[in-house]
């Protein structure tokens, strides 16, 4: 049983009421509180020691990256974060520097989105620095996109690059708050979610949770140079197109739009954002999962793995 | 350098913004983001395996200590709880019933108090379970009750009765959030908090944030069954009003109330809540500390330890 059967499994009953919009399953959950023209969006994220990071990463870098997949998670309801609390599992003998140094890497990134850290909470994790976040943000009411809303023949895109985030790109990337809130407020986008597990794991969330099917075509999916660095660099790397495919922590959106909306948005998008590649890597289709289409053919995405390309 | 020392000097220059009305240091976080009669409370909350339960805890007792904790903290602001997410830091091999055993006990408790779950994650925490709580409220604008209102004068009551909760009461305590709704409803309450470090420790929270001190009578605390049952047991037990002081997780309700409405309060209590102990155990006064007194006289609890008492 993988995390995500396990998720579902417990989540199924949980209990809910009337102010909870969206409820398990999505990026956020969406809550109704009363505010006259705003949701609540509401996520908890945690990173962990020897996963997420390691005895070496930098500690700026672990809580940047710790508030930053939170962000990301905001981002992809087109969110404004507002607030997080920091709570800190710590192995008994710590430096507090250490510790001041992950709070100010923290710090800064909610400095940046104009996020208040409005608690933190210190308790006892003996073996390993365990942090868990949780962010409330605002959508503006009717606003917030869903995995759920992706219709056939919507054109699918990517921000960014893909694969290779290990080399560095997943303790320092900038969650897309921007580019998701200018997205929706300029397009009509049908379907959104941040790419945490990899672009196959997380368009397939999408699709089940729209109930539709994807083609993709494998040369415009755009592959980051550092995967392709670590392909070239050894045979036990693996194709900088699986990178892509299925490594995760790429932190990117992906999201879809109606296909005649297509041209205008890859006409705007390099106007409003010069320095971040926006790539259309297939479209919604009917039926469920993934074709991906190259040279040699159409293949399937199954879901054991994906046997053709992520060797 | 204690947790309390740690989160005072890493928190002392967290970043804040116009949405935050109280951030680091009361029970709860109090956001405005604009619900015409209500501001929000948000709180984190942990506990983890080794400390705050055992290998041996029955995991629907796990599962309902870690969200009344969270309970807990919304009740001393006087608070209403809406919505909470769990994050669950599991080993790598653990039987997915256990899991939903845990999510069980949360499940009931929230159903009982309206609390939806509106969200779950797992990660890896591999030597041991850790689960943190991210809880939403809300509370009447303008009526939560801080730790810093405490006025000299008032009288300083507790519920219930302290010491010895680790015989039990810690995996199966009541968050007092009726009695506290009802008590901010009918009376005009100057502090609240949680005792969840214990009578010492958390009087001298809201002492310190009130500018006050407190002088206490030896014979109102009401100390429980349990810590006077492991007094008689063996000599190497804490006595039992050291214990009801320092062994915390009491969950309880510490508040002030101006002492001219004292007895209005004593009179009302039994009749609204006939099986909850209500105790007057001191008052507030000028300077700061902790007076106790006592039949041998008076003794000054002291920073370092609490030596007359808590030996």
């Amino acid at each position: 049983m993988n995390e995500f059967e396990l998720i579902a499994r417990l989540t199924k009953s949980l209990p809910t009421n009337q102010d909870v919009l969206v409820g398990v399953g999505d990026d956020c959950a969406v809550l109704d509180l009363g505010v006259p023209d705003k949701w609540l969006l509401f996520k908890t994220d945690a990173v962990v020691e020897g996963i997420h990071f390691t005895k070496v990463t930098p500690p700026e870098s672990i809580g940047h990256k710790a508030l930053a997949r939170c962000l990301s998670d905001i981002a992809a309801m087109a969110g404004t974060p507002i607030a997080a609390l920091v709570t800190l599992g710590l192995p008994e003998k710590f430096e507090p520097e250490f510790v001041g140094k992950i709070y100010g890497g923290m710090s800064a990134l909610a400095q940046k989105y104009g996020v208040a850290i409005a608690g933190g909470e210190t308790t006892a994790n003996p073996e390993r620095v365990f942090i868990s976040i949780a962010l409330l943000g605002t959508v503006t009411r009717g606003k917030q996109i869903l995995r759920s809303g992706a219709k056939v023949g919507d054109a699918i895109f990517v921000t960014g690059e893909l694969g290779g985030s290990r080399a560095g790109k997943h303790l320092e990337f900038e969650p897309r708050l921007a580019e998701a809130r200018w997205l929706a407020e300029q397009f009509a986008i049908h379907a959104m979610i941040d790419l945490s597990d990899g672009l196959a794991g997380d368009l397939q969330h999408v699709l089940k949770a729209s109930g539709v099917g994807a083609e993709l075509l494998k040369r415009a999916v755009p592959v980051s140079r550092a995967a392709r660095a670590r392909e070239r660099a050894g045979s036990s790397a693996k194709p900088a197109f699986a990178a892509a495919l299925t490594e995760g922590e790429d932190f990117e959106l992906l999201f879809t739009i109606a296909g005649s909306d297509a041209v205008k948005l890859l006409d705007a998008w390099p106007k409003r954002f010069p320095g971040l590649k926006l790539s259309c890597i297939g479209k919604i289709v009917t039926g469920g999962g993934v074709t991906i289409h190259d040279k040699t053919g159409s293949h399937q995405l199954t879901a054991h793995g994906y046997d053709h390309f992520a060797r």
